[in-house]
């Protein structure tokens, strides 16, 4: 499954001993076409690691022949050194591959600051191409784990015989030293490289997008589609925007769930706002309240905290019509108590607060995680 | 000390029964003038508790002859019944006082959205106002503390015989329940309500401000400012500035050095930046940065951190001209690797990040805390 589940594709992961571990830290994916269109999407974070540099260029054409991956070192914050590395596992790769080094992607993900041992990459690059298979797609999700406790793939097919597969690292955005989400889609469905932008674009928006576990934007985020066109069918544009969303949604809800020593997965559902963009606002402020965030593991229903974090935003409401359930109860109550917060069972591993601004018919959903004593000691110790 | 370390001014703090626990919860702080001239600084929250709501419309004529401030309850969230209390404590006030309930303001702290046992409040404030004393400034700090482990209280005298002195509450802002910080500041300066209101603007605009420990709002936040004008000197307005700034900053540093489950006070200083807007951004950025909190928490020097957390603003800068010191040890150069991240000692309570963006004159300062387990099993615990 994974990235080799559509046709065209041929994907490997070995351990380059780049982590001290041991654990496979090297993947390749490989579009054997007869496309090579391609879209991506990547962090918005103004500090971009190296490999993030390359790869926008890379992909400025709309077209990769293949993706390097690396965990066990993001090079980010590496200066010229880092860039020249980066450009060097293109060059590494294109040359393995017999194609164009400026139609490869590169992808790092692990501790930032530090440069990689370019020995070892390079060594397992030659060691990835030679074990390239159309198998091959569990063995690279695997190598890019960084602290993911699993593996993380999803596909879905749509009608008339073609496919979207992908993978995904992060443990729900919160990987220590920001070694960030890396996400690889792929289909055989045969869509131009505009269309793959404009489809991967929505559905990150609403997907990927919309996790937030720990507020913490990362240097390396990286979401790519590389279309083969194998398959010899072009989807309705409805259909294959559905099949990518389903993907994209599924590796999101994977990441929040294995999110760094998180108890909870948390769903903040914002409706009755004036607008979506007042939705997302106002469900990224609810679920960036450490001090909710703390409640919710302690399995308190705090809705007071909810209220302090809407009162931060800018979006359209009367603090005095706002109402707030948690898990279905609705607590609080134009502004002030609901329902009996003992009627709130969050004894289990999924919440789900609702917000209703009452001030129009836009809605938007975040998903987050509780904090915990596990998080702050997992995120104390990662490079000590 | 404390409130009353001012001439013209009585204080009194009792325990009323709000809090369970018996300690003392109820205060009261009366201005007998000559002056009554007085200013406040609320927050910006849109949620607002009943008690600032009523706050700000005492104010609005630049007079204020009494404050009643409750623990054990922080009147939030409680709509129409909310208001009606906080204004029947402004009421019975001014009634056990003589004075116009208009010119009495009110503070509550402490778990939002329950209603406050207005008998023990009523009764408390009678009991309360037959203690008032000169001397009543301690009993009246130790009377407005919530999880703060100390009472605060800070003082400064100025040329000519005159004095500033002030109580706060508030463990470092991340007070549980947003219980929030409470500040009441005192002068026997005679300073018009205009003077006074540009004078305390500009003193909290850097003091209690720059305070940021666990990035959450609250509901009740509250600084007033009351002048008697019992020394009879009109103070020079620049010695009457620094002596306001001196005891704002006094207290603000007492919050964070008693912030809930914290173990280091970290200083973020932002020099370089374009503008004091960029620079005030940029810190408060690196300060809500949970990862990075984490990583301090754990004594590791994660430059990495810092610099992902600046790229999510919009200051200005360059990501390959950003320099980061922590403890005085230029770690991050140009966006890269600089001095070895060995050379920095972690070990003490109190850590200075410095961030040269590098792109202009202007600076400041956030005071924040580490993320740690303790701070989660507070807040996790708090209501239940």
């Amino acid at each position: 499954m994974s990235v080799t589940a559509a046709q065209g594709f041929l994907a490997s992961g070995v351990a380059a001993g780049i982590k001290e571990s041991g654990d496979p830290d090297l993947a390749l994916v490989v579009n054997r076409g007869p496309s090579r269109a391609a879209a991506g999407v990547f962090t918005s974070n103004r500090v971009q690691a190296a490999p993030v540099r390359w790869s926008r260029r890379a992909l400025a054409d709309g077209r990769i022949s293949a993706v390097v991956l690396n965990s066990g070192g993001a090079n980010a914050c590496t200066g010229q050194a880092g860039a020249v590395d980066a450009r060097l596992m293109a060059e590494r790769t294109a040359r393995e591959l017999g194609v164009d080094p400026y139609e490869t992607a590169v992808c790092s993900t692990g501790l930032i600051g530090v440069l990689l041992p370019m020995d070892k990459v390079t060594a397992g690059i030659g060691a990835a191409a030679a074990r390239l298979s159309p198998e091959g797609g569990e063995d690279a999700a695997v190598a890019i784990k960084t602290t993911d406790s699993v593996h993380k793939t999803a596909v879905a097919s749509g009608p008339g015989g073609w496919t979207v597969g992908g993978m995904a690292k992060g443990a729900g955005m919160l990987a220590p030293g920001l070694a960030t989400m890396l996400v690889v889609l792929t289909t055989d469905a045969d869509v131009s490289a505009p269309a793959l932008d404009a489809t991967l674009r929505q559905a990150v928006r609403t997907t990927f997008d919309r996790v937030d576990s720990d507020g913490c934007m990362s240097t390396n985020d990286t979401v790519l589609l590389l279309a083969s066109g194998a398959s010899g069918v072009t989807p309705d544009a409805a259909d294959f925007a559905g099949a990518v969303h389903t993907v994209c949604l599924d590796l999101a809800r994977q990441l929040t769930a294995d999110a760094e020593g998180a108890s909870k997965e948390i769903e903040v559902e914002v409706v009755g706002a004036a607008s979506e963009g007042d939705a997302v606002t106002v469900g990224r402020s609810v679920a960036r309240n450490n001090l909710l965030k703390c409640a919710l593991h302690g399995e308190d229903p705090n809705w007071g905290r909810v209220l302090s974090a809407i009162g931060t935003t800018d979006a359209v409401f009367d603090p005095d019509r706002l109402d707030v359930a948690i898990n279905g109860v609705w607590v609080c109550r134009d502004g002030a108590a609901g329902e009996s917060r003992d009627k709130v069972d969050l004894s289990g591993r999924r919440i789900r607060i609702t917000v209703d601004l009452r001030s129009g018919d836009a809605s938007a959903v975040i998903w987050t995680n509780d904090l915990t004593a596990e998080y702050v000691h997992e995120n104390s110790a990662y490079s000590s």
